[in-house]
């Protein structure tokens, strides 16, 4: 029997009365791509913006391997445990290719996803990077509608998503393992100048005094880069999210952070920055969507990309013939 | 008496016979907004492509004080005198904006400026980012089919300008001085992997050992961090441009560059994604520009961003208001 669809105040009602299962729907409505789910996320996200906010958004990277589900179990179970509401999101720009899903995996994090405190959400997959975005941000204002006061965003650092996560996010934490050097070669250029505190986690054990040298290299290395927040010094810290050591200091550091950005006025202006960017960001996916798939550029760009690259003909021309083409088309 | 007109085939003909008089008439063609140049420009460009590529492209980039202009007097005269033809081209992202020109002075280079195989071009003034881009890489395909050799881009270590050199350029080359830590900062994020050799000026006197310390320092940080070439390992150099110090060696790495990136294909496929990068930029920054300077764009745009911003209105919904007006008022 198909489920019978519920209209906008239920929507509404059961995202604030924090109902998982008309939240989960709720997010599934603003994954899906039908256009008439899509007017209806619209209305939903109207009436509930008044609501949300009011969390603290918390970015987490790190390479494949660094640990970020066990970090994010033992990380999310402790703020639970102090009373807060965790929601755990994930953007995989793995997943818009493969149409799989690595990252919030409820499997691997299995005391997490059982506590009553607790909200995972796997990342949506497929569609392109800029629709992934609008999953994600409209994701996580569901979830702040629903009393979500700690949203925990996960992704690997390997390509965009970081950049994409970072703008959204007020905090943003690189997962780091010992053997800097190694490690940072793989990641995305830049890295270490986006995240607002580097952990290398897996500090225990035999590990314990690799993991104190990898702080203090990468400690050093901050000292020559460019912060990622006005009026913030990037740091390193150690923890193992195995044993739960080093995990209560961590919420203390974003603590501080939060209380120095939010009276320096950075916080807001970053939260303000970032909806601006994001709309931009979003008129431009449309922009370029809306024209790479028009039949006469689908039918011109290939040749003229391929004499181009051949030297066969100057940029500018083969712009200027590609835009008379197509406004002679769209006419 | 108002200059008579040159024809295209004059145009080529000079700038194919190596004419100074003509190459900067051609330049100024290329740099002009008016629809009429642009026309003749490309057609100009379309006739000597065939005699273009065949230079060394290098991009220099540093904070203001490192001593660029010293460092390209030095250079160029260097190559100069080692029979190169050197043409200078400047990146001015202020000049944008103030409409005036600090880089590529030729007083600052007036040894340089003076030598029969050197020509010194100072930023185009004015425009969009793109428009400098443009006016930029054509004005270097013009210094190519003139014969200048090697072509040294200068730009302030600043803002969005290095990543647009870096898209033109075969070596990418970051001036700097000693205290590395404080002058990173300064700089623009990740700008170390951009580059593909970070060289300290000013290794004279008593600066001699500081600048040896800095260089120390710098590899120490490159260890950490991805290079900017594949196969290339991007280090640490120092030299006195005042003294002419290191100047050769500098040259030396180059041609090992050259070397290394032509056998392993790296240059080639670096030249050909530059091709293509060009086109797409060129493509979206005409989208964007013809998106935003609409009038119904313009006279919408502000008070939805103010709304969005005030979080007032879901950013989705105010693209899809934005959209349907735009697509509502260019039928």
């Amino acid at each position: 029997v198909k489920r019978k669809e519920r209209s906008i105040s239920e929507y509404v009602e059961g995202v604030l009365a924090s109902d998982r299962t008309i939240l989960a729907q709720a997010i599934t409505l603003v994954e899906s791509n039908a256009e008439r789910h899509m007017a209806m996320a619209q209305q939903l996200l109207q009436q509930l913006l008044p609501h949300t906010g009011n969390s603290l958004r918390i970015g987490i990277t790190g390479v494949p391997g660094a640990g970020k589900s066990t970090f994010i179990e033992a990380f999310g179970t402790f703020l639970c445990e102090r009373g807060h509401r965790v929601a755990v999101l994930a953007v995989d720009p793995s997943s818009s290719l493969t149409g799989g899903s690595i990252l919030g995996d409820k499997t691997r994090m299995e005391q997490l996803a059982r506590h009553p405190r607790a909200f995972i959400r796997p990342s949506p997959s497929g569609g392109t990077l800029g629709g992934v975005h609008r999953k994600t941000r409209e994701t996580m204002l569901l979830c702040e509608a629903a009393g979500y006061d700690v949203i925990l965003i996960e992704t690997v650092g390997v390509g965009q998503s970081e950049g994409m996560v970072r703008g959204m996010v007020d905090f943003f934490l690189l997962l780091a393992l010992t053997g800097a050097g190694d490690e940072l070669q793989g990641m995305k250029k830049g890295i270490m100048e986006l995240v607002d505190a580097i952990v290398i986690n897996k500090a225990d054990g035999d590990n314990k005094k690799r993991a104190e040298l990898a702080k203090a290299e990468y400690n050093q290395i901050l000292h020559y880069l460019r912060h990622a927040t006005k009026g913030w010094k990037t740091k390193a810290y150690t923890c193992s999210a195995l044993l739960g050591e080093g995990i209560a200091e961590i919420w203390d550091v974003i603590q501080q952070f939060m209380e120095v950005t939010k009276k320096s006025g950075v916080f807001m202006e970053r939260r303000r920055m970032q909806m601006k960017d994001w709309l931009y960001a979003m008129i431009k996916d449309y922009l370029e969507t809306s024209f790479f798939a028009h039949p006469i550029v689908k039918q011109t760009l290939p040749s003229l990309e391929r004499e181009v690259m051949d030297g066969k003909q100057p940029v500018t021309m083969a712009v200027q013939q590609l835009i008379e083409q197509y406004e002679r088309g769209a006419r």
